[in-house]
């Protein structure tokens, strides 16, 4: 399998929103997706973007059935520990089925965690479904934690009318 | 009980390290609390940094019993949905025992919040420890999810030599 990992560019934003909508579909919440090709544009290749991507890219002669050359990506951006300092947060990983089992997204993955050591990065992290044991394994695999299981983490979240009323109740300045 | 919320600032990092420390005993992990007044002033304060924070501070007259009147902090960075859009993420939200009660951790988590909206946030999310029923709670009745109880989400991370070993896997250039 020939391919290759590279930054991702501002014309690459079309095949990653197919691909962002190929994951949902696959962790079975893609009536959750709401994203323009133009809002990836704007908020991931600006000043300060709000994301980095990386893109696996097959040779001609290894493209996919319907003639796609883009076939994997990983999403990601800085976070910060209090405890131990900069951090990355793997958004999406993904590879389109017909090219799983190549090393792909191990190959992804693993390109993240160089550019987050290059930022000198302590962590790399991420969420995971938990019926999704494929991804599971893969990551207990390479020694990640479960640090749900192990120091009950859980994910906590505000939106829409919830934010919406944290947002009033803000002080005055 | 008056007081104020603003950006911190640099000279603030000595006390904002100083909470950290108090948080991670509540939390009953200090002992993986690794980090120093340098690397938060370098981190949270230079061109793009990891972090932003938020300090509340007391009026004069409603000091501590130590005589300190920054009291509490949230601390918080801009995310990324490939669902949504921009998000934040609250990394920390504390406010020292004897201030609880009187609002101002409500007010911190509103004001970043509020500034998150500025940003074209459409969520704020955070992780919680499953034995923390007090913040539990208080998220829940705010109208916050619970997105490891709801759709399973769970907190993976690499760090150390899980890490090391990913980055020396990386795909040459």
């Amino acid at each position: 399998m020939n391919y290759k990992i590279r930054a991702a560019r501002k014309e690459d934003c079309k095949d990653i929103a197919r691909m962002i909508m190929e994951l949902a579909v696959f962790e079975k919440m893609p009536d959750q997706v709401n994203i323009s090709v133009e809002e990836l544009e704007r908020d991931g290749f600006c000043p300060n973007p709000f994301f980095e991507c990386l893109i696996a890219e097959m040779s001609d002669e290894h493209n996919s059935k319907c003639g796609l050359t883009v076939v994997g990506y990983a999403l990601y951006f800085f976070t910060y520990s209090t405890w131990k300092g900069p951090t990355v947060f793997l958004e999406d990983l993904y590879v389109m089925p017909e090219f799983r089992g190549n090393g792909v997204g191990k190959g992804l993955m693993s390109k993240v965690a160089k550019v987050a050591k290059e930022k000198r990065c302590v962590r790399l992290q991420l969420a995971v479904l938990d019926w999704n044991s494929p991804a599971r394994d893969f990551y207990a695999a390479k020694g990640a934690q479960d640090l749900t299981d192990s120091e009950g983490w859980h994910f906590i979240r505000f939106d829409g009318l919830s934010l919406d009323n944290l947002v009033k109740e803000a002080p005055k300045d």
